[in-house]
């Protein structure tokens, strides 16, 4: 039996914070429509790609807030994009914010869904890597304010479907390679991930320049080194004043970018992929039960920062 | 006060079997000679950078076998290179393959030494990540007996020297992000890495075109995601009749590659490395204890290799 799917990486451009729901939805249903013209069974759209990236403003009022998350899924604007892929055949990964009520608690994530190709949901992911910070912080040109409008995911999963093991993740996650690492411990065979990165770092401003280089080397890394297809999708463009990287890519377990878009606006890049691609990997130099030697890497879980050498070993070179 | 360190990536053309140490340490006191001509503070040497790669053959007869360790370090041929860093105030990391008698029990490892600008050894690294295999098996063009002829080494260290954090690894660690990562979480500043990379991989020649792609990406993610130089060296060209791959470099925080060799045979790359560079990565984008999260990681000490999604969780898709 053929493992091989055809994958459309969704790119959008920005989401202005006037464009109504209804409005972005048309838009990822034009996308829906295009990648199944071109014969794709699943189509993988950016992280909160309902709305614009809300967390660059400090908001106060609850009312405000809310209105950036979806607290069902579908919900009555969302529907259509269930019928429309289950109409069509076509699955979809999508990243939105997600307002859930559990015991009683509201309780607020950076989620992403993989809906299969009769438009149910497969699987649900929370981020496990919020990036950014959890106060207000005036002095930056905009904020990155995930740690104050999300709690954090608490594990990575993976699901059987589209006839392979797929893994899913969002944005800052890519970074990290333990990401890559907990999904492929699981036999993923692709990793969908869709990202918001602003061009401008505040904190470290003089690396802007490698945003992209930095984008393209983690998951063309975590690819590799898991012998998994690495599908990452952008939302990209000037989004309400702030640049937004585009270079959406669907990467090879080789590690080598097979499809990119190339503008900053809606673009789809679609490629081929052959989950069985992942074997030739995963069977021999990342054979992970011949090759691994988890009893040398105990700091990686027992430990969360980076504890230096004490000075008293110090030998002066 | 300044942390530049001024590093000599040191690669090696072929060694051939019937090299003798006194050839082969004479190219290496010509490498740190000329390094110290051009003001630099510390050479890095390839792995198993005294002989020929011998795992490449299967060998019964333990004289043989054993021409090709160091039971001393230095030793009577190796003396002269402590004697000349001494002199010329110039530290040196080299691999070599150590024979150890430890309670009376001969015990063989693949070896790297971290040698100051005094002439002493301030660290010794043995290697984790053992790749190949360890049964002779006629039907490759050439043995990768690494599990043969070695033991594995227990952890990844660091030490303080020249100025900073210096951690070692040896070849295959460099395609495992956790080496980079158990390093990072103490501190490493500047990981010294010597390799032996035959271009044909006999389980998956479908890829031997990739190796240097592959070898610049594992160890420029490893130096990006975890903010600390990377000084990657081979011994390159053809030795025995096989084709070594050579892209000796030296790898900044960003990831970029600052400095690297074009050639297959004996040739200096030479950087200037500030190690304060390291700091806009680690305490920023990487700043461990602010964004990683452990409790996520932990399948990573938990299993060594993949286990799939049980079939009865499948959902079609």
């Amino acid at each position: 039996m053929s493992r091989i799917i055809n994958v459309a990486a969704a790119q959008l451009g920005p989401i202005q914070r006037s464009d109504s729901r209804r409005d972005v939805v048309e838009r990822l249903l034009a996308h829906l429509r295009q990648a199944h013209a071109m014969g794709c069974q699943l189509v993988v759209f950016p992280e909160l790609a309902l709305t614009t990236f809300f967390p660059r403003w400090y908001m106060e009022d609850p009312a405000e807030i809310d209105a950036f998350y979806e607290s069902e899924m579908p919900g009555p604007q969302t529907r259509v994009l269930f019928e429309t892929a289950r109409k069509l055949g076509i699955g979809f990964y999508l990243g939105y914010a997600e307002l859930a009520v559990e015991q009683g608690v509201k309780r607020r994530f950076n989620t992403s869904i993989l809906v299969n190709r009769n438009g149910e949901i497969i699987g649900k992911y929370r981020k496990v890597h919020l990036p950014g910070h959890a106060e207000h912080e005036p002095w930056r040109a905009f904020q990155h304010l995930e740690k104050h409008y999300f709690e954090p995911g608490e594990s990575f999963d993976v699901w059987r479907g589209f006839g392979g093991v797929m893994g899913m993740a969002l944005c800052n996650d890519r970074r990290w390679s333990e990401t890559y690492r907990v999904m492929g411990l699981q036999g993923a065979e692709m990793i969908l991930l869709g990202y918001n990165t602003p061009v401008h770092n505040p904190p470290a401003p003089e690396h802007d320049d490698l945003s992209m280089f930095h984008n393209h080397l983690v998951m063309q890394a975590g690819a590799y080194q898991n012998g998994t297809w690495v599908v990452g999708v952008a939302k990209a463009g000037k989004e309400e004043g702030c640049e937004m990287i585009g270079g959406s890519c669907i990467i090879a377990p080789s590690g080598e970018i097979v499809a990119a878009c190339s503008t900053k606006g809606d673009e789809l890049a679609i490629a081929r992929c052959d989950l069985d691609l992942c074997l030739s990997y995963k069977s021999t130099t990342f054979n992970f039960d011949r090759h691994r030697r988890p009893e040398a890497y105990g700091l990686i879980t027992e430990r969360r920062g980076a504890v230096e050498p004490a000075p008293e070993v110090a030998v002066t070179a």
